[in-house]
Parts: structure tokens; sequence; C-alpha cells
């Protein structure tokens, strides 16, 4: 394995070059404008792929973003290891935020800044660069490899479970591997051992046919904004938690171990909220605030819109009110019959003043990886093995649906060593990426190839 | 008198072409953008006003955008009639629910579709073609005659008080005359005696500093979204009343006798919700529709806005939702009173979670007129003439805060005689203004200058 060390040590600027040429691709999945990019963002990795030596590689049509694929099969009989990962990005609004423009990444102070540049074209580009290092600098791979790369995270991975279901055999394997959450802190080594889901909604309320003015009408007309706001804020009680009906019930309830396991955690509430400026955080009743955010569900809105949101006052009685509502889950709730629980509150409870269209956007579900596995093991020794000290072990509040999906469709454990850190920004503006992990995660992936062959 | 009828009806074409090249201005006023256009709208109505013959017609400055004035003083012993209006213009959106471009005025069965048609260019230019027909068919006006048409009612007439007080002696009249309401039915003469105010309020709250991911800081960071809304439907209680302290405090009640009038009306109940295609009506607990948007205070949303409003799913939890809101006002509520109420509510109800910004964008007072006076009574004879039968005497829900200060600062009372109709669709896309009506109004400011001119 030395060699391939020392080889990733040797190009640690090229790896960063080419980096910085993937994110000046604008590939915004959620934007139909930005399609183009996408597909030019997709061909950019295959390319790489292609350089770097793997064996075959490529771009595998869906009904939407295409899927990347590269395999490099050394020997059937050694254990083959499925790095997942997207290089689709968040849209970058609000752009007036950004002090440099999202997709011409800007290095500062060892970071770099740009949309993609942590979530997730650095993290997934991280494993290219470490499968470059085995076959440019030991000449092979200790095991097989294969590479998934979809572009279409960002809005729900919608055609990737289908895409697993029909590649069944091409995407036989004995682990997969994701770089795409975050370290406990920049000092903590830390692998992931559980994942929230997602229900996302749209609402939408129409009152009346047409905007009205609000002297003529207000009074008589029913306002779809107040309403609107009014179903809203039923859906919590005062304790903070989740009112609608059988939200909680599927809920797997935190053990003891598992709390003690929290609570044990170097965790710096101080510093987190001076991260975000809030002076007080907003936890459900009877939890921490680190349980809070990784293994409890929550329902926020993500939008809100309706009316008049220009210069000045215009007194209008708007027609339409309209919501993006989400809720993170845990174990076991079920996407499906959080969104249909949604739907159910919204149409039992809008009134007969007001028409609603609901729409269920998309959902994943939560997921929890047993940290006993071989393969945790091994990345729990890589880990060790770049940071001089063992990991711990964490659960996330983000969501990686794909991760319920490798296990159900192709009965696939997934081992998630990401690198990311809460001030990375992702999904806001000024999103960036530490050069240092993006080093660090190069050789913890060569050193897992290195740990899982001879596991 | 009847050379002025023959002459304005012999001119009813040159009256409606020269109507429309004035509403091919875009004087939006609450659109800095606009500015331009405003004063465009501004001078082509000075030189209307002087080519019909009104002795002298200047612009006058104000902070804001300009007062086109003009005055006709035929004999310091005839009374003096002051006409108000406005040629500024509500907000054109949503650009993509109109039939036709809003500043391109296009005549369809009778209706003359433009933004302004009849709020307030069509109802405003109608008393200028009376005074033409007074001078160019009877060779001289009845009686004196002042002209003062704003360019910011639609932003709150914001510096028409201090006008007014600094041209008190110019603007010196027996009784204001204004046409910026509505008939109470297309074949049913009205005047309008009472007429709603206004506080119109603008709330930000900031929780984060950023926009989040919603899986890492959800159940963490409190959503100012969620917490937007729980303020705003706080402000209502099950019975549609508003409960913000103080609120009904200053209420003048409605007499029996003027709830006998209201429910006397020939109101099509029916007719109006169809007209708006509402399934249900709203108004507060006690009161019929009627009273509920002519009458009675309201509290309604009209816009909001926060997070992510795009195509597809943005798992954000945003650092910023924003709110307009504006309560319809009823004699004796005054606009500053109601605004720092709400100043006090979101004030001492903003968790400390998040942060306030609370701006008091502008009010205006309600109003009433005794129907008694002389100047009512000739607008009922001059609509008499006009329909052949009396007028009925209504409130409106809208504001004229204008009508409260000619009250305070000149002390004037005003006829609101308006030839609106609720289809017309002010405020909304689509906005109309019949023919008939324009050229009836034409007929009716022309008989009330004789029958006040003989009072």
């Amino acid at each position: 394995m030395q060699k391939a060390l020392t080889y990733a040590a040797d190009h640690a600027d090229q790896q960063v070059s080419e980096l910085l040429e993937w994110l000046r691709i604008p590939s915004v999945s959620a934007d139909s404008n930005h399609a183009g990019d996408v597909k030019k963002a997709a061909e950019w990795l295959a390319k790489n792929l292609r350089d770097i030596g793997m064996a075959h590689v490529e771009i595998m049509p869906t009904p939407g973003h295409p899927v990347v694929y590269a395999e490099h099969i050394r020997d059937a009989q050694l254990p083959t290891v499925l790095v997942y990962g997207h290089y689709d990005v968040q849209p970058p609004d609000p752009l007036e935020l950004w002090d440099s423009p999202p997709f011409e990444p800007v290095i500062k102070d060892g970071l770099i800044y740009a949309r993609g540049s942590c979530d997730d074209k650095g993290q997934a580009f991280m494993h290219v660069k470490a499968a470059e290092a085995w076959i440019k600098g030991e000449g092979q791979l200790p095991l097989n490899l294969k590479f998934i790369i979809e572009g279409e995270e960002e809005v729900g991975s919608v055609h990737l479970s289908q895409f697993l279901e029909a590649n069944k055999q091409k995407l036989a394997a004995d682990i997969v591997v994701i770089s795409d959450t975050s370290l406990f802190a920049e000092d903590v080594p830390s692998i992931t051992y559980g994942l929230r889901g997602l229900a996302y909604v749209e609402v939408e309320l129409t009152g009346p046919n047409r905007d009205l003015h609000s002297g003529v009408y207000g009074g008589g007309v029913h306002n779809p904004l107040n309403e609107l706001c009014r179903l809203i804020t039923n859906l919590h009680d005062a304790d903070h938690r989740v009112t609608l009906p059988g939200f909680y019930d599927a809920v797997r309830h935190l053990s003891d171990e598992e709390r003690a396991g929290f609570a044990s955690l170097p965790f710096d509430e101080a510093g987190w909220k001076a991260e975000v400026d809030v002076a007080e955080t907003r936890t459900e009743a009877g939890y921490t605030l680190l349980e809070g955010i990784t293994a409890r569900p929550t329902l926020d809105l993500n939008g809100i819109w309706g009316g008049y949101q220009g210069e000045g006052a215009k007194t209008v009685l708007p027609a339409k009110a309209g919501a993006k509502i989400s809720c993170r889950l845990v174990p076991d709730q079920q996407p499906d019959d959080v969104a249909e629980m949604l739907r159910k509150y919204f149409e039992e409870n809008t009134p007969s003043t007001m028409k609603l269209r609901f729409t269920a956007l998309h959902g994943g579900h939560a997921a929890m990886v047993d940290i006993h596995h071989p393969a945790m093991q091994a990345a729990s020794k890589a880990m060790e093995g770049v940071y001089g000290r063992k990991p711990v072990f964490t659960r996330e509040g983000g969501s990686i649906p794909i991760v319920a999906d490798f296990k159900n469709i192709l009965g696939l454990n997934t081992v998630l060593m990401g690198f990311g850190l809460d001030s990375d920004a992702i999904h806001s503006p000024n999103e960036k990426y530490g050069i240092d992990r993006f080093h660090k995660g190069i050789e913890a992936s060569v050193r897992f190839m290195e740990a899982f062959a001879n596991r």
C-alpha cells in the first residue's frame, strides 16, 4: 500500500486542480435549465475514470439524469467494493449571499469555496483519486472496485432504485462505500452508522379565482395565506412535538445505551449555536440537541409563498398560497406513510372556503448500519491509520435514501465514511470543503481498500 | 347645462381614445423602476387639462411623485368644487394572468381592459371631460373648479397630507368630489358615505445566520417560517375575530338603523360568491357578509415569503421569513395605533430563538360623510338625472385615506361618486372599466356641477 500512499501524496496538487475543473460545471439537477450542464459533469467524470485506468466506464441513461458507472475487476476471488456518490448539486440561490460565484471555485485559507465542493463532488472524487493511487502507484487495485455516481441525489434519487433493480447483476458487490456525510468535528474521525429519512411534500391552497383588492373583499373572502399558516401551525404542539396523527407510531425508540453514547460524544453545543448564530436552540421536549438533530424526526417548512413579495405595499388578498414541507424521518418510519399522513391531514382540514392541491415530491428511508460489520471495522482501521486515533460512531440528521435502497434491493450494507463539516455550509451560500480533509479522505479510501481486501 | 351634455355626448369617442392614450403610460408608483413613467403620466394629464381650457395648470413637486394641480376660478361668489383623483396605478403582477398586456388597452364587449382603467385614471378623467363639456359646450363652468390629481395613492398617499398642509389657501373649496369607488351594482346608482381605513406593516423574522441543511440542523434550529406562521395564526380566533389586544377598542359600533339599511340593500350574495368563485364566504362571527366587507375591521396577509420557492425540492431550513400584513379599519380606529398594536404583539411574542424586523409601511383613516350635506344631495340629484332613479347610500370596504385628510386638514367633506364595479378587478390581473359607465360618469359630473352651483 505504501506506493499508493506515496503516489497520492505526490499528486496532491493535481487532485485539487482536477476537482476545481469539475466544480466549474453547474450540474444543478433540480433546475431543468441546467440539464446540459448535468450531462457535461457526467461526461467529465467518465473521462477522468478512464484516464486513471478503470477497465470499464460507461454513462448509463435513466429517465432523468444519467448514472456514471465504472468497474475494475481484478480477480473474482477478491472482495468487491461499490463506491456510490453523486455529481449533481443543490441550486445555488440565494446567489446574492455568495462571496464568490458558486461555480467559479476560489481557494481561501485552505478551503475550496464552490457549490458541490463538499456535497458531493469533492467527497466522491476522493475515491476516484484513491483508485488512481492504487492503479498508478501500486500497479493494481487490492480488490475489485465499482463506481456508481449518480446525477439526481439532490432531487431525491428519483430513478436510482429502478436503476438498481435493473442492474442487480452488474452491481453485485460485498459492501457499498459512500462519502457524503460529516466528521463529528474537524479533529474527530468518525463513521456514521445512522441516517435520517425524508418525506417531502408541496401544498397549494386556492381561495378566490384571482387576486382581490383586500379592501373590497377583506372580511368576506377567506385568505389562503392566513389559512395555510393555520394549517401549518397546527402541525406542532407547545412541546415542539409533531401533532400529525400517527407520525410517531413507527419511530424506533432510542435505547439507553444509544443515548449514553450520544451523551459521551464531545459535542460543543455552544460552538454549534455560535456557528449558526442562534441565541437558543429549539428541540422536541425530552431530548438533547444532539438527539434532536440526528436521531429524532422533524417537520419543517422549506419554503412558503403567496401574494405580493415586491417593494412597497400592495393591498391584495391573494388567490393562492403554497408551501414546501418536509419531515426528517428515523427508523422505522416509512416515507410514503408519512406523506400520506400529511395528505390526509391537509385533505381533512382544508376548509370548504378553498381548494387544495397536494403533491408528494419525494421521500427516502432512514438507515442504520451494524457497526460490527467487517467493512465498518476496516473503515475504522483506515480512519485510525489516517488520524492516529480510533473513530467515533455517530448518527447523522441528513438523508441518503439510497443507503436503504442498497440494503433493500442489492442486499448490501453501506459504510458511511464522510469528511464534511457542518460549517461547510452545504445547501447554503458559500459552500466549502477543506483541502486537508480532501486529501485525508483520499488516504482513508486507499487504506480502506487495503484493510477490506485483507478482512 | 344642455349644451354641456350635448358636447359630452358628441365627443364620446374622443373621450375614450384620450383615456386609452393615458392608460398606455405604466405609472406604477410602488416600483421605483417606473418613476419616469409616473412623471410622464402627470405631464400627459397636465397637457390635457390645459387643452380643455383650465385657466391655470401646474405640476407641483412633492418629496415623491408630483401632484397635478389645475384651477379655473369663474367668480369668487360661486361655490368651488375640488376634484381629487390619482394617476398612479397598482403593480400589474402577476403578469402571466393578464389576457392582454396591462398597459396596452384592449376594448372587448364595451369594457376597457388595462391597469388603471377603473382605478383611477378612468374615473378621474370623467371629471376632466365634464369640465371640458362645460367650458367648450356652454362656454363657461357653472362654478369654480379645482383639480388635485396625485401620483402616490397606491403607495398610501405618503406625501399628500403635507401637501394639503402646505397649500391650504390654494386648495380652499366648498366640497371635495372623488370618483374612486364603486356602484353598488351595475344598475344601482349609489353614493358612498363610508370608507374603511388601513394599517399596513411588514414583518421579517431571522433565525440562523444563513440558510441551513434541514437534515443537519432540523430538530435543533427553530424554523423562522414555522414561527412566522404561528405568530400570524394566533392573530385570529375560531370566530374569525382579530385577537390583537386592543384591536376593537376604538371601533364605532353599527347602529340598528345602519344595519337595517345594509339589510335592505339589494345585495346578491350568491352572485358575489360566484364572481370570485368561492364555495363559502368567511366573515367575523355575528355579522353579515355585506357588513364584513364594508363596515367591520379585518386583518389579512397580503404576502408571505421565505425559503425555496423554485422548481423541485430543496431541503433547506431558511434563515429568514417575511410577511406583509394589513388591517382594514373602521371609524374610529387610528392607523398608527393599530400599527403600534401589531409592533407590540410581534415584539412581545417573537421567541428568543430569532430576531424581528418590524416596519409600519403606511396607514389611512377610515371616513364617514353626512348624507344630508347639500353636496351629497346635489350628487343624489345628478345620479338620479343620469339613471332615472334615486341612488342608494352605501359604505365601501376600500380605503381612500385622503378623505380623512381633506376633513382634518382642509375642513372639507367629500362626495364619493364612483362608477366602478367589484368585477372590474382593480388591483388584479385584467382590470377593466365599462365604457358606458365612463360616459355616465361624465354626465353625472356635468349634472353635479349644475346641481351644486344651484344648491
